[in-house]
């Protein structure tokens, strides 16, 4: 990959960016550190008690024997500090703030002093279960973090050129190199991560082991199906680790078969997709085709039969988790913020093997969609769960919707999804371009100035535009004399036409793999491209047994979705005309800058003429009234109080 | 009310009565005594590992100390042997057999050698937990027992003139009453029903303080919602009595609030039903008019707001348990068999207070549908859960419908339904008439003979007819001469129109609250009452979300389904026409004796253009067929091995 940077202008994100900076990274360190009463919710009913705090940081002033006490929350409750620490680290990369960098390096400090003399980390173990140490990997999460310290390390050594939090994270390195590397015990984590962060690692250092030992990790994954269990067999009193934590099917931790191997999305979905950046990435890093063929194979059966329109994946509750192909339900699904995530990173790392605009359509889809839709408009609530159809009532009285919540929480008692947002948001210039060799790829269309070091020499790129209200998009470019160079321009699935001028000229080039490929002769070089940003009837195929008979509304990337607040209640009563005669408004209030649409529709009310439940076809009274129905961009949901929402809508 | 019996001559019925005799009850006892191996299933995939084997009987046999061991199976095992009981004791009363006689009076021995000096009789307790007895009664389930010993006691004495079962019960209940009566310690069960079995030992005594009884732990229920809690809090180590039995939300016991004072139906439906019979059976018994408004109310709530077509209750897997007004999910719901029997209980109890046709209606709905199809054809097979609409790679692989079966198994680790049914199909003769002062009513038209003690004298009715085949009935009613008679015919909601002649004159009368009343002159009598038994579509109030722009078949009682076996794949891609253009096919083959249904429908398979799960709605391809669709009665669904089946149909 080439060296380059990018910085952020765009209005839309920086918005977003701002909030991490000046409310989700503030607000975090608060829980994080126990210094304000937050009212942590329960992820669903069934659920154990919630934490009462984070007591993430106390658990390592309690291993450092700073403090004395006993380790609290879940065993994997450091991540939180190190991906706390990743989001700082962005947060600062994009512009220096003293006070947070002393905080920041504090932190680094104090997970410095919680690690062990050989390396060892993890402050559940190190408190509570000293013997048990990487024994019991299928609940452990002991590799899981330390691949988001690892994450955490490098991000926050580029951006401050902190060295030692890179000796905390090589140290701990070369313990799980000794411990479980190729020379060491089988074993491998239930929760895959530890991959992606080793090869940040050895990006960082370009030290080998680094890429062997996640290589390693994948390459023996699903190799003995039975290992975890055979852990457990062998530990002396069988527990589970921490309460809760109960074993689930090999599929559930994509050990089923051996990674290589695998051709659907199985499992927690979450899990899937780090596993599946970590295979892209040392694909990409070795060569290995073997490996970046199970990606292909998996990323199609996620994109062709197991992806929300939403971009959310994670299809039931149950074990957060995929189920079968085109089972999408609108209701009861999970479609985890860390979920649609992790599908960026994998997006990402996919177009760092090979380029096909497709990559950065699901990586636009899952961003502006389920991952926006993560946090609220203020950046201090947060979802877990992204539903594409909620009735408050049935969140509140069926258990079996208990997860699905009707407005963001403050809090989780499992607090995995608002620093993993933060740090895509606050890393989201590393995605808006792929550039490699004398290629460059544009994945995703927002204001911004980068340089990229090509092979032939430095790159400027200034991009100009009003997205996703407006899809005009202004490229300015500037190369060396004579350096060879192709611009790739992603022309979005949800494009049907688009208009193009280079340097003045029309261009009608037909896009290959999603990509308009320019080969730039000129030093500096104009680009305009017009996207067709303009509402669309979307449907799903007929397989798609939630969504028959319905559409969805979209503009561009956006999905949108009706609310009660603007619709009234009882949305399923509502439906779209075919011949929607749509009209767009845009405005600036409570949800921001956006284009609301408004469409045809009917509202219907019927019950049987002689009450009850139940009546003849020909013996119902119907209300039918035609009703102007209002969407809005669906990331903006739940941004007014408790309310019906729906994604889609049944159509006349 | 009236004395009287009723011998069932009809085909339909007879044909599940003699399955209840030759199978069922031969079958069961079988698996009661661990006879046969029995592949028992799971009821889904989060409970508990299942029963081996049943060892309900083994469990007597120890607690009567004739063999050794353990109690095993669940703390509520007797009940399956005292539902046995109580089915072979209706089969007896229909056609003595010797052989089950013997082995019923050895079951009352056997029985009686397991109670204890006192009266005291549970085997879990007796076996396991002695000094546990009546102190943890939200999940012991010691009285919920005693209430089926009691019905099961009453049965038997009337079928054989077996007076030690009697005896067995009275001296339990005297037990019970000294324990837990109005002057014994405060507490009531945390599964009703030793109120049903106390009102019917009552009515057999004669002896008021079973009646009081029965209303004293009605009265106190709710009255101390922490009642259950607290005496976990009073129990010594605070476990729960058996493995599994977690504490649930108050409504899940009905202890919310008072009974009187509830005015929906709420948590676990079978308990919720039971509660209702025992109301109704006290109110009739003690006029108690306070009593009688609520269970009003709660019908009312049931029938106008959370019951499906299919007769069937429990929207949620979750505690079993009814959720809130016009949630009717049709492939997550729970609709278990045993709550729709306790519902023809609720639905019997209403009658005898009251006449009003809908009694008989739902009655009729709950008994044709959902009780039916809880059993396969062949007897063998038993439904828990009786779903609306199957997806069979739905329930193999989205664990929140693990609970939804596409085949009946042989047998569950929680086996209530089976003998609950079988002891229901063996009494259904109880069910056609409600007899009292000089009024009798026809809830349910089968063949039948009759004979009732009426206040004006003795009457006879001979019932003959092919329902639900044909909506045609003969009565021949035979009363003294100058008796009063008057005959309530039940005209169904689902008949438009009726044709009625009174001794060769045709009769005009309106119905009243769903009966046509005929005050009888003559000494013989015949009435010819004709039903427009054929095909209807019917929707649902536009409230039920899940029904939405969809229909379903009926003709007459039965609702209908489609199944894969007859209409293929993917049933989700078709619709039914508005204008149905319904054809009636009567067959006699694997599904038994039958009218099938077809209907003009359309079969749709969409995709989009480009490939993918999402599309422009106007750039996906579209083959579009004209189908007839097959509709088969609901309760014959699921015969012909594991295929998708649904009741409710999209229309055009």
């Amino acid at each position: 990959m080439a060296e380059g940077n990018t910085k952020i202008t765009d209005r839309f994100w920086t918005r977003y960016r701002e909030l991490v900076r000046s409310e989700m990274i503030p607000y975090q360190w608060k829980v994080l550190n126990d210094e304000i009463d937050v009212r942590i919710e329960r992820e669903r009913d069934d659920a154990h008690i919630p934490n009462k705090k984070s007591h993430a940081l106390e658990n390592f002033r309690i291993a450092a024997g700073k403090h004395s006490g006993h380790h609290y929350g879940w065993v994997f409750q450091d991540s939180d500090v190190y991906k706390w620490l990743e989001a700082a680290a962005y947060s600062l990369s994009e512009k220096m703030d003293e006070n947070l960098k002393k905080l920041a390096d504090s932190v680094v400090d104090l997970i410095g002093d919680a690690q062990e003399e050989d390396g060892y980390l993890s402050t559940y173990f190190t408190i509570e279960e000293p013997d048990r140490k990487f024994r019991r990997l299928r609940e452990s999460h002991e590799l899981y973090c330390a691949g988001h310290l690892m994450e955490a390390a490098v991000a926050y050594n580029r951006a401050t050129g902190n060295r030692k939090v890179v000796e905390i994270a090589e140290k701990l390195a070369d313990c799980i190199w000794r411990e479980l590397g190729p020379e060491g015990r089988y074993g491998f984590d239930g929760h895959e991560e530890v991959e992606i962060g080793l090869m940040k690692l050895y990006q960082l250092t370009g030290k080998e082991r680094y890429r062997e030992l996640s290589r390693h990790f994948l390459m023996i994954r699903g190799e003995d199906p039975d290992f975890f269990e055979k852990e457990r067999q062998n530990d002396p009193d069988r527990k589970p680790v921490i309460h809760g934590m109960d074993p689930l099917p090999l599929r559930y931790y994509q050990i089923h078969k051996k990674v290589v191997d695998q051709d659907t999305a199985e499992g927690h979905a979450v899990r899937l997709v780090y596993l599946c950046t970590a295979m892209a990435d040392v694909a990409a890093a070795c060569g290995d085709e073997i490996m970046l063929a199970a990606c292909r194979k998996i990323w199609r059966n996620i994109v062709d039969r197991r992806m929300y329109i939403t971009g959310g994946i994670g299809s039931t509750v149950h074990g957060e988790a995929f189920t079968f192909d085109y089972d999408l339900p609108n209701d009861t699904m999970y479609c985890e913020t860390c979920a649609s995530v992790g599908l960026v990173f994998f997006a990402k790392a996919m177009m760092e093997n090979e380029a096909d605009g497709e990559y950065g359509d699901v990586m636009e889809r899952a961003l502006y969609n389920t991952v926006l839709s993560g946090t609220a408009l203020d950046g201090k609530h947060f979802f877990y769960v992204n539903p594409l159809e909620v009735n408050p009532v049935s969140s509140a009285l069926d258990p079996g919707k208990s997860h699905v919540k009707a407005v963001r929480p403050e809090w989780l008692g499992c607090a995995c999804c608002p620093p993993n947002l933060a740090r895509l948001l606050a890393s989201v210039d590393q995605y808006v371009y792929t550039a490699r060799e004398d290629c460059c790829f544009v994945n995703l269309y927002m204001s911004s100035e980068s340089c990229f070091s090509m092979k032939s020499g430095e790159i400027r790129i200034r991009q100009e535009t009003g997205y996703p209200v407006s899809g005009k998009i202004r490229l300015q470019l500037e190369k060396e004399a004579g350096q060879k160079l192709r611009l790739g321009l992603r022309i979005p699935s949800w494009a049907r036409t688009f208009a193009l001028t280079v340097n003045g000229e029309a261009c009608r080039a037909v896009p290959e793999k999603g990509f308009v490929l320019l080969d730039l002769q000129e030093e500096k070089n104009e680009i305009l491209l017009d996207l067709p940003m303009k509402p669309e009837l979307w449907r799903a195929r007929a397989d798609l047994r939630s969504d028959i008979g319905k559409a969805a509304v979209g503009r561009g990337p956006l999905v949108y979705c009706l609310e009660e607040a603007d619709n009234g209640k009882d949305l399923h009563m509502l439906s779209i005309k075919r011949d929607p005669d749509f009209a767009e408004q845009e405005e600036d209030g409570e949800l921001g800058h956006i284009v609301a649409i408004t469409a045809a529709g009917i509202r219907r009310k019927t019950a049987p003429v002689r009450g009850g439940l139940y009546g003849f076809d020909d013996e119902m009274r119907e209300e039918k009234e035609e009703q102007r129905l209002r969407f809005i961009p669906y990331y903006t949901w739940a941004n007014r109080g408790s309310n019906e929402m729906s994604v889609w809508v049944r159509t006349e």
